[in-house]
C-alpha cells in the first residue's frame, strides 16, 4: 500500500481514476491474476470480497450466498415470498412534477433494487475520494439476507399530477373508514409504497435509505414502520408465528404454492378493468397498535374467546390441533357456539370464501410518552386481487364487531397497487408511465 | 379433547385447577408417560414442547437449544457476553417507596430473567382459564436466542427515597455536559436500567414486555430503544460490523476473554470504594441521531478523514488491514498528519491506554416529521470500570473535537452502576439492598 502514502485522506489512487465498472471490465478481459498483483486494489470493494477472501474474482456479484431472492420476475418478490425475519416499510410522496420525473425515479430505483437483492454494492461510484459514495456501505460484506422491496402506487398518484387520473384501477379504492380506527397522518397514505425485507435488519435499513438518497429531488419520505417476527433460527419448529399477543398469526392464510389460488386471492388480472396491473397486486397497510397492558391484563378464556383459537396450540375453540376444520356451528351444551360468533377468527373466516394473503409483522417503537406505556403491536399487510371484494368487506365486520377491538387500535393506514413483476431491462411501473 | 366440550371458553381442565408447577412434580414422581396418557394435556405448554414434539418430558425446560447464556454468573451476562443481533434498552423510574418494594421487585425480576434465559415461560399461572396468564407468551416455541438481561442503577436511585444515598459508588457520577449534547428528556436518565440483548427480536421484546409487567405498582417504563446489528447469518465472515454510516465500528475494543483486561477496564473492585460493585461495571448509554441525509452527501475523503480510517477496509488511514498499528505520529510528505489528529479515531484513542468496553447497536426509529429525515443512528453502550477516568475524559474530548460531531447529535444519554452477578437463590442487586 506504499500508493497511499502521500495524502492520507485519499483513497487507493486507482480507484479514484478508474471506476469499479471499468475495473469489472478489465478483470473480464486480463483475468483476475493480473489485477491482484496490481497495487491498489485495497480501495476497490464490494460485497463479495469477504466470500472471495478479500480477493476480486471474476464474477462481479456476491458469489457465495444462497440467500438470494430474484428481483426480476413475473410478479414481484415480496408478496407471495414467505416472509422473511423483518420489514422496513416506507411510503414516498412524489415532490417532482410530470410522469418523465416518475419514470426516471423508478428507473433509477429499479436498478438499484436488482443490485441490493444480488447483495452488490449500488453503483459505480464507491472508491472515488471526491465524491460521496453511491452506495452507503453499512451492508457492505452482508450477505443479500433474501432482501426484497415491493413496489406500489397509491390513491394520490393518479389525482393529476402527473396525467395518469385515467389509468386509475377501479380496486385501487380509497379505503372507507372502520369502526375502530383513530388514524393518524403519520402513518397513512402516501403517493408510493416500498415494502422492504429481509432476514437481516440491517441489509433491510441499507435499502429504504439507499432508495429515499436515490429520490432527492423526486420523492420525499412520507412514513416508515420498523417489524420484525421471530426468526427461524429462534423457531427451529417453523410453526406458525406468535403475534404479540402470544396467539399464533396466520393459520388460516391461503397457500402461496397454490397457483390457481394465488391467481384468484392475490394477482390482479387483465380482465379486472386495469390492463397495466395484470400480475401485479393490491397491498393495504395498517399500523394496529396492541393495548399490550390492557390485553395483559385479561384472562386467558378472555383471550381465548377473543381469538376463537387456544392460545398454546392455536387450535379453534372445541378442536385440538391447529388445522383442524373450523365448526363456527358447534354448539355448548347451553346452545352457545363454541367459538363465538364476535371472535376475531370467526368474523375474519366468515363462510371460508372470502380470503386474503396477509404477511404482517410485529412492531415495537419505543413507548408512548404520553401513557408511559408500550407502542407496540401489528404491522398488518395484506395482499388481494381486489379490496373491494375481499379486504374490505372483511376489515368492515371486524371494525364492526370485533372482540378483538377492545385490545387494539388502529394508528395507521394504506393502500397502493403493487406493479406486475419486471424483466430484466424493464422497470417498475413501466405498464404504467 | 372431549373435556373441552360443555364450556368452549375453558382451557384444558385440568389446568384450571393443578398448576404447572404441581404437574412438573408429578412428572417427577409417576414418569411422563403416565401424564401423557392422561386427558388434557393440551392445555399445558411451556416452550419446550416444539422441540419434544408437544409432549412434556421429565425434564421441565427447554431441550434442545444450544443458543443459552446462563442468567447466574460471576458477572452479569451481556456485558462481556459478544454482542447479539438485537438490543431492546429500558430505563425504569421506581414508583414506589422503601427499598422492600424495590427489593422485591429484583427478586420478581431475577426469577423472571432467569427463566426467561432458559426459554421458559415466566410462572405457574399460564393454564388457569380465570386468571391472567403468568407469561405473555409470543416468545412460546422459540430458542433462548442467546437472551441476556443485565440490570443496573441509574444515580437517581440513590436519591433518598429508598435510604441509599450512603451507598451512592463515587464512580456514578452525573455526566457532565458534552459537546454535541442536545439530549432530551425522553431519551435520559432512569433509576434502573434493563439491558435486553437476544438473536430474536421477538424474544427480545417478549422479555422487556415481562418485566415490565412484573414492575407493575413498583416501577414504570422511562425510555425504550431498540437496536440491531448485522446478524451473523448475514455476515458468514463475521467480521467487525459496521455502523450506519458504512464504517467498520470497534475494531479497538478490549479482547473480552482478556481476563486481566476485563479486571483492569470493565469489572469494578471492591478497592474502588463502594464493596456492593464489586464484579459490577458501570454502563453508558447514549441515543446518538446521526445526520444520515448530510452524512450522505459527504465525499468519500471526508468520510474517511472523518474516522481516521478507511471505508472498505478499516485500516488506519495509510495503513493495510484493520488491525494494522495505528501510527498516529506519521505524516505526509507536506507534513502534516497522515490521520487527522480530530478526526474520531485520533481522539478516541489518544495514547492508547484509556480503554472502554464498546457494546453498541444501530437503531432505526422511523422518521423525524418535522424533517422528513430517517431518525437512526448509534444506540451507543459501553461499560468500564470508573466512568471519570475512562468515558468522560474520553468523552469530552470527542464532544470538543470530533470531526465527526458535524453528522451526529447525542440526544439521549444515561448512566447505571450494573450489580454484580448473582449466584442461583440469590436476586439482582443484593450487595446493595
Amino acid at each position: 500500500m506504499e500508493k497511499e502514502e502521500g495524502n492520507s485522506l485519499k483513497s487507493a489512487p486507482q480507484a479514484t481514476t478508474i471506476s469499479r465498472r471499468e475495473l469489472l471490465k478489465l478483470a473480464g478481459i486480463g483475468g483476475a491474476g493480473l489485477l491482484l498483483g496490481a497495487a491498489g486494489m485495497g480501495g476497490l470493494w464490494n460485497k463479495a470480497d469477504k466470500a472471495t477472501g478479500g480477493a476480486l474474482g471474476t464474477e462481479p456479484r456476491n458469489l457465495a450466498s444462497g440467500d438470494q431472492i430474484p428481483f426480476y420476475g413475473d410478479h414481484q418478490a415480496g408478496i407471495t415470498t414467505p416472509a422473511q425475519n423483518h420489514i422496513l416499510f416506507a411510503a414516498f410522496d412524489v415532490t417532482a412534477a410530470g410522469a418523465d420525473n416518475v419514470r426516471e425515479l423508478f428507473k433509477a430505483w429499479t436498478a438499484a433494487a436488482a443490485e441490493m437483492a444480488k447483495g452488490s454494492m449500488i453503483g459505480d461510484k464507491n472508491e472515488h475520494a471526491n465524491l460521496p459514495p453511491s452506495d452507503t456501505g453499512e451492508a457492505a460484506g452482508l450477505s443479500p439476507s433474501k432482501l426484497t422491496i415491493t413496489f406500489g402506487a397509491g390513491p394520490s398518484l393518479f389525482d393529476g399530477r402527473f396525467g395518469l387520473s385515467a389509468k386509475r384501477p377501479a380496486a385501487l379504492v380509497d379505503l372507507p373508514a372502520f369502526g375502530g380506527d383513530e388514524l393518524l397522518e403519520e402513518w397513512s397514505g402516501g403517493d408510493l409504497a416500498v415494502q422492504v425485507n429481509a432476514d437481516d435488519m440491517q441489509v433491510a435499513f441499507h435499502a429504504i435509505r439507499n432508495l429515499a438518497r436515490i429520490a432527492r429531488g423526486k420523492a420525499v419520505l412520507r412514513w416508515t414502520q420498523e417489524g420484525f417476527q421471530r426468526t427461524g433460527a429462534a423457531d427451529k419448529a417453523g410453526a406458525t408465528p406468535r403475534n404479540l399477543m402470544g396467539f399464533k398469526d396466520g393459520t388460516a392464510n391461503p397457500d402461496t404454492s397454490d397457483q390457481a389460488e394465488m391467481e384468484r386471492i392475490v394477482w390482479a388480472d387483465a380482465s379486472d378493468g386495469a390492463a397495466w396491473m395484470a400480475g401485479g397486486s393490491y397491498m393495504i397497510v395498517r399500523r394496529i397498535r396492541i393495548r399490550v397492558e390492557v390485553w395483559d391484563r385479561s384472562t386467558l378464556q378472555d383471550q381465548e374467546a377473543t381469538f376463537g383459537r387456544y392460545r398454546h396450540s392455536g387450535a379453534p375453540l372445541g378442536g385440538k390441533d391447529e388445522f383442524d376444520a373450523v365448526e363456527l356451528s358447534r354448539k355448548d351444551e347451553q346452545g352457545e357456539p363454541i367459538i363465538p360468533i364476535r371472535s376475531h377468527m370467526a368474523l375474519a373466516r366468515g363462510d371460508g370464501t372470502n380470503k386474503i394473503l396477509r404477511r404482517s409483522f410485529s412492531y415495537s417503537s419505543g413507548m408512548d410518552h404520553k401513557t408511559g406505556q408500550l407502542d407496540a403491536g401489528l404491522l398488518f399487510v395484506c395482499f388481494n386481487r381486489d379490496s373491494r371484494k375481499q379486504f374490505i368487506p372483511m376489515q368492515q365486520k371486524l371494525g364492526q364487531s370485533d372482540l378483538l377491538n377492545e385490545y387494539i387500535v388502529h394508528t395507521g393506514s394504506a393502500i397502493f397497487a403493487c406493479f406486475p413483476g419486471v424483466k430484466e431491462g424493464g422497470y417498475i411501473g413501466e405498464t404504467l408511465l
